[in-house]
């Protein structure tokens, strides 16, 4: 036996499988497997992750109590974690009765990204808003980059807000929502560890926390 | 009583549903409800649809019977129809042991969709490619009036299968899989009245059928 188990963090996860069936037969051969920072929900492996639902829920629901009505979404097509935090954010929404409208939400893909973050068309896009909700820090800190390109300032003209809680975004200031990776990761040893050992394995969400610096006012 | 019952047809079905509670609302209410054309799998509600995986399937296994080994796929990211068509060409592929590359799929948005088919970046992309596959007609006629203008003939230069065997497709000649469309309204019609009249209902898939014109060439 060459292989007691694997760890696996998927790309792309909001996109289909296209190895389903090679995942299938891992889990017919009794291989344990765990998948780390997404997942595919049609396969039969647990998976430990950032509750990315919560994480979208708690920054939004930070920006309306700092009183932010007209809040962006700068979200990837593409990972399911970008759908969790998006499904997250409209929970907030709801609760809060603001309206829920599509083109609220900057969908993005690595095709167009670096297009939709980097000029003057982010700028159009985020003028009916005073608040940016960003999919991570790395997105966070090129949107602030193109507004001060175009010499808007944050928070003043604009409140951002990213997840993952960086190093970069620390030095940087912003505000982000903790996503415990090295947490994560040990979680995931364990689960795999446990699996190996004959025990069965479950799902881990770990909570988000709050984080707050320099980037979201009061409005 | 206002309401007897609904037919929707939903639009970027492969991003989250924002109206999951409302669905579930009606649901819970007992009010009929078929989807047209698409679907969210977590929603308790049947389906009318061509079968897509299917439509995928057979216009890769075409491409391929057809001599070509190197094919481009372009799919929106934003629907499920996409996804389930890229299943059905990677099933294909699999079935004549070619292999499945991630860069061999063009993946849009409507954000991105005119910058990726209308202009040189096009052509560079399909370079390497002998056949692509395209979402649909609408997407088929686009990428020959890109390759036209860009000097290359179809199918000399790059045979184009379609999705859809539309009007406009049928005019220019377009190999294409024809979509029963007037057939899905009727069939998702029978299936309200049928739950309507307090009869079960059920998913409906129509198979595809392949229509032979002039922009697929032997290789």
């Amino acid at each position: 036996k060459q292989l007691d188990g694997l760890i696996i963090e998927p790309t792309r996860s909001a996109l289909p499988c296209a190895n389903s069936d090679l995942y299938h037969l891992l889990s017919e051969q009794g291989i344990p497997v765990v998948f780390i920072d997404s997942y595919y929900p049609e396969l039969p492996f647990p998976h430990v992750a950032l509750d990315d639902i919560q994480a979208g829920w708690m920054a939004t629901d930070h920006l309306i109590g700092r009183g932010h009505r007209h809040i962006a979404c700068i979200l990837p097509h593409t990972n399911r974690q970008g759908h969790l935090r998006y499904l997250g954010h409209v929970k907030a929404l709801r609760e809060h009765a603001y309206p829920i409208k599509e083109e609220d939400i900057l969908w993005y893909s690595k095709e167009n990204m670096n297009q939709l973050l980097g000029g003057q068309s982010l700028i159009d896009a985020l003028a009916p808003y005073t608040a940016v909700l960003c999919y991570n820090d790395t997105v966070a800190l090129q949107v602030i980059e193109t507004l001060s390109k175009h010499g808007k300032s944050v928070p003043t003209d604009m409140s951002v807000i990213g997840i993952d809680n960086s190093e970069a975004g620390r030095y940087a200031g912003l505000t982000s929502i903790a996503h415990p990776a090295s947490k994560l990761g040990e979680a995931a040893a364990q689960q795999l560890l446990a699996m190996i050992g004959g025990n069965g394995a479950k799902n881990v969400l770990f909570p988000p926390n709050l984080v707050q610096r320099t980037t979201v006012r009061d409005l």
